[in-house]
C-alpha cells in the first residue's frame, strides 16, 4: 500500500513530518511512504532512509493563513493538494496531513472528491473519554450546519469506521442532545432520531453532553457548530482547572510538597484529557482515505497516524463505507 | 413590595422554601413574603414567623414528572400557578419557583404572560466563571431552536438584567460562536451577528466555548441547544475530573496525605465550578418577574433567590426591559 503525507503542512513540518514517515517505514515494511513537498527541504532530513520511503516533489505550500477554497484552487502545485490528487487518481491509497483544516476539507472535496451517496463528507475526531477508550465525534469539521440525513450518515459512517479501524464490533452510536427522551432537542436532532433508528448501526439513542466523558457511546452524531461548543467547552474547562490547580499548588511550600506527591496522577488526568493524544481524525465520505492530524503533530503523531491509514486501508474502509452506502441507496 | 414563593416546587420543599422565607423576611424587613403552597403543610413549619410573612393557601402542585403544558393548564390550583396569577394581577411584583422548569417556563408564558414586543422569554442562569464574577447565559431554557431576532432580544434583556440587578455599567456581550471572526459560524449566528451590533449594548462579538470559562463576556448569547451543550459539558467536564482526582488521590496512604493538604484548594475550586452556587435564573421577556431557583435549592439559596428578586423589583428592571423593548420597536 501507498500512503501520501502532505510534508509541509504542520506547525513543525517538514522536521516533524520526515520524522514520522521515517519511523513509520521503518515499522512497516508493507507500506510505501511518499513524502509530498519540496524535495531540497526534505532531502536534507531523510538520513538512513529506508527502500519504501520516497519523496514526490511538489513546489508549493498551503499555510496556515491561506483562505482555504482560494489556496486549493490557485495553488495546484501545492503539497496538500498534489497529495489529494495522487489518492484521487489512484496513485497513494491515503493521504495524511496536518496543515491547515480548511484546505484540507476543500481539499477533501474538490480533489479527492466525495464518496456517491455522501452529501456532506465529515471530519471525525477522538474526543478523550476518561475510560481512555475515546469517542468518534462527527461532524467536526467546516460544516456549521447539518440536515437530519446528513446526521444520520454520520452515524452510520462513524460505525463503520470504528468497527474496520478500532475492531469494535457493535459501536454504540448516541445523538448529541439536550435529554435522553427520544422527543428531545431541536428540529435537528427530532427529525435525526428516527433515521437513526432505522440505519443498520447501534443506535443508543440521544446522549446528553455531559455523558460524553464517561464514554456513553463509541460515535458520536453531532452537527459542526454543536461539536465544537462541546470539545471547545471541554478543552476550556479541563485547560482552565489545570491552571487553577497548578496555581493553588504552588501557593505555599507546603502546598507544593504536597503537590509533587500527586503530580504524577495529575499529569496522567491531563494526558487523559488531551484530545491531541488521540491520534488523527479521518475525513469520512470522500471516495478516498484522508487523515488529517492535529496542527501541533510531532513525528509520533505523523507515525501514528500513518498507523491508523494502514489499517484502514488493510481493513478496506473505503470500500466498505461505499458498499454500506450504496446499500443503503438502493434499499430506500 | 411583595414577593410570591413557590412554597410546594424543589427538591427539598416545602421545608427549603419555607426557611428562607423565614430568613428573608427577617432581614428585608420592605419585602412582604408571601408563601404560596398547602397551608396544613406549611404552617406547622412557621415557628416565630415575622408579620411580613404570611401564606396564601393553593392546594394542588405541580411535581417534577409532569408534563408541563398540561399540568400548568389542568392543575388551576397548584402554587406554582397561582404565584403566576399573583404576579399577573399585581398582587405580587414577583414570584420564586425551584419547581418543574418546563411548568415554570409554561406558567411565565401562559399564566404571567409575555411582555409586549418580545417573541421568546429566555431563561437566565448564570455560568461560573474563574474570576468568580459569572455570566449571564441566555438561552438555557425551553427554546431549542431560536431566530436571529430571538438572539438580538436576548442580548438586550441580559445587558438590561447586569446592568439593574449586579451594577454594571456597560455589561459586555457576546455571541457564543465557533470562532471569533464576524463571519463565523452557523446559519443563525451568521444572521444574529449584525443584529447585535445595532442593538444598544456592549457587543464584544463572537465568544469561543472555551473562553467562557476565563470571563471573555459578562452576558453570553445563545440558543437553547448550544447553551445546553455547554453548561452540561462544563459540568461533566468539571465533575468528572474531580471524580477521577478524588480517585487517584486516595490510592495510596502518601496520596492521601498529599490531598489532605490541598484539599481546601480542591474544595473552593469545586464551589467556584458548581453554577448552582450562582443563584436563581430570571426568566426575562415576560410581563413581570419570575425567578427560578435551583431543583436542588435549600432555604439559603430560595433566601438568594428573594434577594435577587428585591433587588430587580427595587431597581425597576421589567419597567427598565419593557421601556427599552418598546422604545426600540418605535425606532424600528
Amino acid at each position: 500500500m501507498r500512503i501520501a503525507i502532505d510534508a509541509m503542512g504542520g506547525d513543525h513540518a517538514p522536521k516533524s513530518s520526515v520524522e514520522g514517515a521515517l519511523a513509520a517505514a521503518r515499522e512497516w515494511s508493507d507500506a510505501n511512504i511518499i513524502l509530498v513537498g519540496r524535495k531540497q527541504d526534505l532531502e536534507p532530513l531523510m538520513i538512513n532512509a529506508p527502500s519504501n520511503l520516497s519523496i514526490h516533489h511538489a513546489e508549493e505550500v498551503i499555510d496556515a493563513e491561506d483562505e482555504p477554497v482560494k489556496a486549493v484552487r490557485r495553488k495546484k502545485d501545492a503539497s496538500m493538494v498534489v497529495a489529494g490528487r495522487m489518492v484521487r487518481e489512484g496513485e497513494a491509497d491515503a493521504m495524511i496531513s496536518a496543515g491547515n483544516t480548511g484546505a484540507l476539507m476543500t481539499t477533501g472535496l474538490l480533489v479527492v472528491g466525495r464518496m456517491e451517496g455522501i452529501e456532506r463528507p465529515a471530519l471525525a475526531p477522538m474526543i478523550p473519554t476518561l475510560d481512555g477508550r475515546g469517542v468518534l465525534a462527527l461532524d467536526l469539521g467546516a460544516n456549521m450546519d447539518a440536515k437530519p440525513e446528513h446526521l444520520a450518515q454520520y452515524g452510520l459512517m462513524g460505525s463503520i469506521y470504528r468497527q474496520k479501524v478500532h475492531g469494535i464490533a457493535k459501536p454504540r452510536v448516541g445523538l448529541l442532545n439536550v435529554g435522553t427522551e427520544a422527543k428531545k432537542g431541536n428540529e435537528l436532532t427530532k427529525a435525526a432520531y428516527p433515521l437513526l433508528e432505522e440505519m443498520p448501526i447501534e443506535f443508543v439513542g440521544n446522549v446528553e453532553a455531559r455523558d460524553v466523558l464517561t464514554g456513553a457511546c463509541d460515535v458520536l452524531v453531532c452537527d459542526g457548530f454543536a461539536g465544537n461548543i462541546l470539545l471547545k467547552t471541554l478543552e476550556g474547562t479541563a485547560g482552565a482547572m489545570f491552571s487553577l490547580l497548578k496555581q493553588e499548588f504552588t501557593k505555599s511550600l507546603k502546598n507544593k510538597l504536597a503537590a509533587a506527591v500527586l503530580m504524577p496522577s495529575m499529569r496522567g488526568l491531563k494526558q487523559t484529557l488531551d484530545y491531541k493524544e488521540h491520534g488523527g481524525a479521518p475525513l469520512l465520505g470522500l471516495s478516498g482515505l484522508v487523515v488529517k492530524g492535529h496542527g501541533s503533530s510531532d513525528g509520533e503523531a505523523i507515525k501514528n497516524a500513518v498507523r491508523q491509514a494502514r489499517v484502514a486501508v488493510q481493513s478496506r474502509l473505503t470500500e466498505s463505507l461505499s458498499e454500506e452506502i450504496s446499500g443503503k441507496r438502493v434499499a430506500e
